[in-house]
C-alpha cells in the first residue's frame, strides 16, 4: 500500500539516525547525512530505500519503541524493556480502559494505547502542561490521538474514572497515588508503578501491600546489548545498566491477608 | 460480573501455589493446601477471596503470565521478561496476522494470541504433535483456541502465509527458517528469535543480516526480583540468572547495505 | 614435595563434591561417593589423583576459594567474588596489619590471613564466641592460625590498635562502627564494608562521607557462570543472582570536603 | 612518614581528575584544574590535603587499582573487578613466582607484582617491545620494577621457566598457549585466562579440558556502582556493561577425566 500524506514513517539512516515522521507535503527531513523531502516518500512502501541528497534511507513502518529512538524525551527514564514488561505483565489487552499518570513526553502514554488498539482508551494525568504538550504532538505523528483522553490534573487527589482496566503509575511518589488508584481499578486488575531508585522501592510496595494489593513484585531488568562479529561477539562495554524498578500488584476485593 | 462455567480463573493460594483453570461444573482442585471445588466460585467475581478446605484462595482474572506460572511447560525456556519483549518490541498490534514456530507448550503462542484480540490470528508451526496437543490444551482453558491456527509441520520447509505482520522463531536452528520467514513477511515487518547458547546468538544474528534485514539487534534480559521489607530490602539471593537472546530485524524490501 | 602429617589438602571428586582437611594419621573421609584414609594421600603430590573405596579423587593444594566451597558457614552471605574485589581494592599487601569484623565463619578472615603472608597480621572482632571457634578451626586448617588474633568484643565500642593498614566491616551496622574505624586507620588507608540490603548502602556511604572519608564507592558484582559444551554454549539458568554492596573509602587526614 | 623523592603518589583532585606520579625535585603536575610542584609534596604525608595553584587535592598511597584509574592504557580491556578475581581465585600468594602473557599495559602485571611482595617474581612475555615499554614505566612509578621481568617473547613458541605458581594469560588465542602452559606450571596450580568475546570462552575452555586441567570454570562479572544520595539511591544510568569473560582450572598430574 503506497505512503500518502499524513502516515507515519520512521525514516532509518543508521542506528543513531532515526526519525520519526508524519508526512505532510511541502515539508523536508534535514540530517546531519543529507537531506529528503517528504514529498519524495509519498507513493513509496514501508520497507523500501529511498535516495536522500547524499547517501540513501530506509522507511520503516512504525513501532512503539521507534518513539523511544527517536523522540524528544525531556524526562524520560523509561526504556523500552521497562515499557514492554510493564504492558506485558499487567495483562492488559485490546479494548481495555487505562489510566496513567504521569503523561512525561508520552513514551508509556503512546506504546499503551497502541497495544489497546482503536477500542480502547487511555486517560493520561499530568500536573505538567508542557509535558502533555509534548506527548501530544508525539501521539500525534502516530494518529493515536483519539485514544488519548489528556487531564491537567493531580492523579494524587482524585481519579475520575472507576472501573478500570489497569493502572500505571510513573511520578515521583507513587504510593501517594495508592489509595485513589485502588478505588478506580476493576477488581483483580494491575496497578504497575515505576521508580528509579532502591527507596521508592520500599515504600511502594508497602503502599500497595498495605491497600489490599496481592501477588505484589519489585522486579528489575537489565539489558545488554550484543555486537556480533564473525567469530567476535560479545556484548557491547559501554550502555544502560540502570533505568529503574517495576512494582505491580493486583487489586483484591476486600483486602486479604494472603 | 458473577463468573459462571467456562470461565477461566487464576486461583492464587500463594506466590508458589497459582492454579489456572477453566471452570467446570462438578470439578476440584486439589492442592496440598486443601481443596475446593469449581461449583464454588461459580457466581463469584475476579479479585474475590474464596474459603478452601483449609484456608483460603484469591479468584484473580487470568493474564498471559499466569501461563508460565501455572502451565505444565515440558519445553520451556522463554520467560515473561522475554515473551513481553518480543512482542513490544515487534510492534505487533491487535489484528495482526502473526507467523510461529515452534509451538512448544504454547506460552508464547498464547501470548501472542491475547495480545493481537479477538481480531488477530496467530499460526504456530510445530513438529512435535504431542506438543501441539499440550499448547492447545493450555490455549482452551484461556478460550483462545480461536485465535489459533495449529500447522503440524516444519517452518523450515516453507511458510503457507503471506504478508504476515511479523515472525516470532523459538527453535534450534532459527537460521534455517530465516530464507523462508523473509518471503513471508509483509515489508518492514519484524522478525524475532529467541535462543538459549551464545553460539546461535551469531548464526541467527548473520543469517538476518545476509538475507536482507534491517536494523538487527541481538539482546538479552537479566532479571532480578526484590525481597521487599520494611528497612531490609534487597534482591533475592537465588534465581533466574539466564534464559536465552532475543534476535530481531525489520525486512528491507529489497535487500539494502543500511 | 610428598604431603606429610598436618598438611591442607583439598579433596576433588566432582564440582559439588569438594573436601577440605588437614592430613592426620588415622582420619578417614566418608562421603556419598566413596571413603578414602588421610594415610592414603600422605606420600603423595598436590595434583595427584587417589583411588577411594569406588571411583578416585583429586587432591588439590588449598586455595582460599575453596573455603567457600567446603566449610561450614552458618553466617555466610560473602561470596569469592566480593571478597576478592574487597581485598584487591583495599590495596592491602603482604606484611599488612589488618582489623575485621565480624568473624562469622571466618572466610573473610581466613582470605586476609592468606592474602598478608607470614609477616601479616588479623586482628577479628566478633560478639559471638561459637562463631569465632568455628572460624578458628576453618583456619586451623589451613596453618593460619598464627596470623590471626581473635577478640572477643564489640567493635563499635572500640579498636584497640593504631595505625592498621585497612579495616574490613562485614556486620549489621557497620555505619555504627565508622568512627572507631577511622580513629584506627593509618591515614590514606581503607575502610571497607559489606552489606546485603539497600537500605544498608546509604547509611554507610553517608556514615563514611561525613567522618572524612574521600573516595567513596558503593558498588556491587554479579558474576554469570558459564556451561561450556561444544557449540552449545551459555550461561548457567540458575544460580546466585545477588549477594551484597560493597562500600569503600580512603581515610583523609582532616576530613576535607574533596 | 614524610614524603620524600622516589615515593609514589595518587595525586585524587576529584573522581574523573587522579594521577599517579614518582616524586621527581623540580616536576610539576598541569591539570585543568591548576597546578601543583612536586616539590610541595615532599614533607607531607599520605591522606594529606595539599593546595594547588587553584583548589586542592589529596595525596594518597597508591594502590594497584589507581594504576586502571590513571595509567596510559592503549590496550586496556581488564578492569579492577576482574584483576582482583583473577588473582583471588588463582591462590597466589606473596613469595610466589608468576607467568603472565601478554604485558599489555602492565596493569595486570603491577597487580601481580604487588600481590606476591618482595619475594615474589613476575615474569611477563610480549611480542610487542611497545607494550612493554609502557608497562615498565608504569611499574617503575610504583618502584615494582625489581619484581618485575620482562621478556619480549612468544609465549607460544615456550616458557623458559617451570614450576611456576600460577599463570595468566591476557592474550588474544590463549588456548594456543595451553599446551606450554600445562608443561610450566607446578602441578595443582591455576592457569587463569581473560577473553573479551564469547567465542573465545568455549575455545579456552575446552583446550584447557583436553589437556588435563581440572575444576574448570568460564565466569564474568558484571559490575554496578551506585550513586549514593540521601532518599535518592540507584545504581548509575551508564556504565561500563561488558568487559570479559575468565576461564581458570588447575593442573592436575596426569589428566584425568574427573
Amino acid at each position: 500500500m503506497p505512503l500518502k500524506e499524513g502516515d507515519p514513517v520512521t525514516i532509518w539512516i543508521d542506528i543513531k539516525r532515526v526519525y520519526l515522521v508524519k508526512l505532510t507535503k511541502g515539508k523536508r527531513l534535514d540530517t546531519d547525512k543529507g537531506f529528503l523531502t517528504h514529498d519524495s516518500i509519498i507513493g513509496k512502501e514501508y520497507g523500501d530505500t529511498i535516495k536522500m541528497s547524499r547517501g540513501e534511507a530506509l522507511l520503516l513502518k512504525p513501532i512503539p519503541a521507534d518513539i523511544y529512538t527517536t523522540f524528544n524525551r525531556p524526562s524520560q527514564v523509561l526504556y523500552p524493556k521497562d515499557v514492554a514488561y510493564m504492558i506485558y505483565i499487567s495483562g492488559i489487552k485490546p479494548g481495555d480502559t487505562i489510566v496513567e499518570a504521569g503523561t512525561g513526553s508520552g513514551f508509556l502514554t503512546i506504546s499503551l494505547a497502541y497495544a489497546v488498539g482503536a477500542n480502547g482508551k487511555i486517560i493520561t494525568y499530568d500536573i505538567r502542561q508542557d509535558m502533555q504538550d509534548t506527548a501530544k504532538f508525539n501521539a500525534s505523528i502516530l494518529n493515536l490521538i483519539d485514544r488519548i483522553e489528556f487531564k491537567n490534573k493531580d492523579i494524587r487527589e482524585g481519579i475520575d474514572e472507576k472501573n478500570v482496566d489497569a493502572i500505571f503509575l510513573d511520578m515521583p511518589d507513587p504510593w501517594n497515588a495508592v489509595p485513589r488508584a485502588y478505588e478506580s481499578l476493576k477488581s483483580s486488575s494491575e496497578l504497575i508503578a515505576f521508580v528509579p531508585t532502591v527507596n521508592q522501592i520500599e515504600k511502594t510496595y508497602l503502599a500497595m501491600k498495605n491497600q489490599g494489593f496481592i501477588d505484589v513484585h519489585a522486579e528489575e531488568l537489565i539489558m545488554r546489548e550484543y555486537q556480533v562479529k564473525e567469530n567476535a561477539t560479545r556484548p557491547k562495554n559501554i550502555g544502560v545498566i540502570h533505568t529503574g524498578y517495576i512494582i505491580r500488584g493486583r487489586k483484591s476485593i476486600k483486602g486479604t491477608s494472603l
